[in-house]
């Protein structure tokens, strides 16, 4: 089956909105092997949309459209697919109940908006919308069929999860899948983990193995096309294997997973609380943690040192090795480690200092050199970085590999 | 001028990569008054690639076209812009040299892919890329133009600034620009706000005022079209006006500004420093605040306290209050700001104490309830507030609300 994706919606156009729903449309047709070839965006015009209706129809079995079923009179959809079609528009008893029903208690009924919600093409399958109160349709019509959705993120993807996707996989059955799965690494760079693949990377048409660089990781995404999901999935497995055999325990996680998830889960499984005395990220590492549910039963105490006069008095940093060494040094890094592991009494801490930016500290040390400390009760250690990019991007990297620091050190030392 | 945008790579449609970069041309292309009615993807295959180039250019004046610029087979951009035009690809020098000299010292020079970077239809003319080895190029036929770009969005943006949006001003001149600037405010809810500006809503078709909701705040975004950027400038302060003389205060910025900055921005003005506490933010308002560049002139001391025994220890919170009305509380949040404040030495303090989520706390409050205490020299305050949402939406909406109330008591007290 030949899939299109038609969004209409003039804040598309003009770039208020960046167009999110056609990137999720297209994983999900890719996971049960619709094919998409072609993807267009139109404004709120009507012989504009009705004339890329008609092209996307001419050359695909099936049009999925998002957008331009809200109440108001800048939304078309209806109107154009009922024209397209040649179908007159009908009132429809359960999308004006579904609508009504939401809108109570709102505050706002207009009838003239709720009749609108309420009008379908003849013989459309309605879409239940369990998050909004526009009603999504499908119109089918010598073996094309156009699936209508909202535009709005949250209520196009349920639709889909819940109605689409299950619909369109009964409907085929015959093409061939796509699917993917993602490895997560934090510290060794592209080229480094490119050298050591690279007789797993050379050559591979399917499975493919590409690597993605995000800021402070790399993700390898393994990609199989196969009959089957069952058939994918073995595929996957068998160059996840051997790309674990030679990555180890670099590879953090998998998927959505994030290095804080696995922090906080090696945190658990030990019974280990944490402490962070954070000065160039700070706060974003604790903010990482708190990210996680359930992390209340691992994190101690999280301190944001940023001046150096709180350094010294809350966690003991001593006032002449700030003087001595600036507070970007190791050893001050290694001080706020124990300081805050004192006085938290946690496991294990961590801490950071270092030059965020935009310009130099006072001891002229470079943009982006950072100290990471980790002490435990039976020793400490530091590590020294560079960093590069915007002050944003110099916190997140650091945060990051703080958080590999300690992820590292709970496997080899708990 | 009519224009369309043409994105090309197989990403796209399988939904690995987000498509910003029309988003942004859009924009654009709408703040120099050329119109944009159709965008359309297709992957990286050349009978479809032709085919909707052939048919942007039928409907267009201008097509501007991203990706399939690199030096791989796949990259085939050159080509059909060469085949749809019928005009050969040559060797450019220029092209050529600005691509091996940043390939210099990166290790991999193969000749071949050099050679596919310096290939341009005949008579292009060079966009230069400030951040990338490929070059952009305009070609022009009949006076039809097609704009090539890396799909890169650092390097598109690069040279749309650089090159494209100078050029495209130059030539158009004729067409009505439409601009627009965004009021930000947060607090009071949309519908408060609608209800507040309602006489300014009604009826206006130009300028436009939009409502767009985000987390944690509203934006009121003012678009108007004209003639001229300066006749859009003075229709757009005329409207900003008559809203900030309805909203006061509550407007804490504009465009890109976020609350944050106010609050850094309000504590350097007034020479003050200020210190946080947090219990259910995690470290999200010391992150915000560390955002800013020239933050540390005014932070004291940021302290995650998420177990109630650091809130004990650290901040100096009686364990009887604790015991009886429990973390989450106004007398909990209230000793939090209390205790940062002469901890840390600083003017004033903000606390946090709340449930994120996804279970209740101990005492069975709901989910989303948060209390922010402020403390300063001569008083004392605290907020009870029900937000709603996932764990990260309520840690973002009560960080956000925190600031917004440090920074309107900034306004009124000091």
């Amino acid at each position: 089956m030949i899939a299109e994706i038609l969004n209409i919606g003039t804040e598309l156009l003009l770039g208020h909105v960046v167009d999110t729903n056609s990137a999720y449309i297209g994983r999900k047709l890719a996971g049960i092997g619709v094919n998409l070839y072609h993807k267009a965006t139109v404004g709120d015009n009507k012989p504009r949309a009705r004339a890329a209706l008609r092209e996307a129809l001419s050359r695909a079995d099936l049009v999925i459209i998002t957008g331009g079923l809200g109440p108001t009179e800048d939304d078309i959809t209806r109107e154009i697919v009922s024209e397209v079609f040649g179908i007159p528009q009908i009132h429809s008893d359960e999308a004006m109940n579904h609508a009504s029903s939401l809108l109570k208690g709102r505050g706002h009924q207009s009838l003239s908006s709720l009749e609108r919600l309420a009008q379908v093409p003849e013989g459309a399958t309605l879409i239940p919308n369990p998050r909004g109160t526009a009603c999504g349709f499908i119109v089918e019509k010598m073996g094309k069929q156009v699936i209508c959705l909202p535009g709005v993120p949250g209520e196009m993807e349920a639709m889909m999860e819940l109605t689409v996707i299950p619909y369109l996989a009964r409907l085929d059955g015959g093409g061939e899948i796509i699917t993917s799965r993602t490895l997560r690494i934090c510290g060794p760079g592209e080229a480094e983990i490119e050298d050591r693949i690279r007789h797993l990377l050379h050559g591979k048409s399917n499975p493919t193995i590409a690597p993605l660089v995000s800021l402070g990781e790399v993700m390898l995404r393994i990609t199989a096309k196969a009959s089957s999901l069952e058939e994918a999935d073995v595929m996957i497995h068998r160059i996840e294997t051997e790309l674990r055999e030679c990555l180890g325990q670099d590879i953090y996680g998998t998927e959505d997973d994030e290095i804080q998830h696995s922090v906080v889960r090696l945190l658990r499984e030990r019974n280990l609380t944490c402490a962070v005395a954070e000065s160039v990220t700070g706060g974003l590492i604790s903010h990482k943690l708190t990210e996680v549910p359930g992390c209340s039963k691992v994190l101690g105490l999280q301190v944001t040192s940023y001046s150096n006069d709180a350094k010294v008095k809350v966690l003991g940093v001593p006032k002449e090795d700030v003087r001595r060494h600036g507070a970007v040094s190791r050893g001050v890094a290694i001080r706020m480690a124990k300081g805050i592991l004192c006085l938290s009494g946690a496991d294990i801490s961590i801490s950071t200092t270092g030059v965020a930016g935009p310009t130099k500290d006072d001891h002229m040390h470079s943009i982006g050199l950072v100290f990471i400390g980790l002490a435990w009760k039976y020793g400490v250690t530091c590590g020294r970085f560079e960093f590069f990019g915007t002050r944003s991007e110099i916190k997140e990297r650091a945060a990051k590999r703080s958080l590999d620091l300690l992820r590292r050190h709970l496997l080899s030392h708990h």
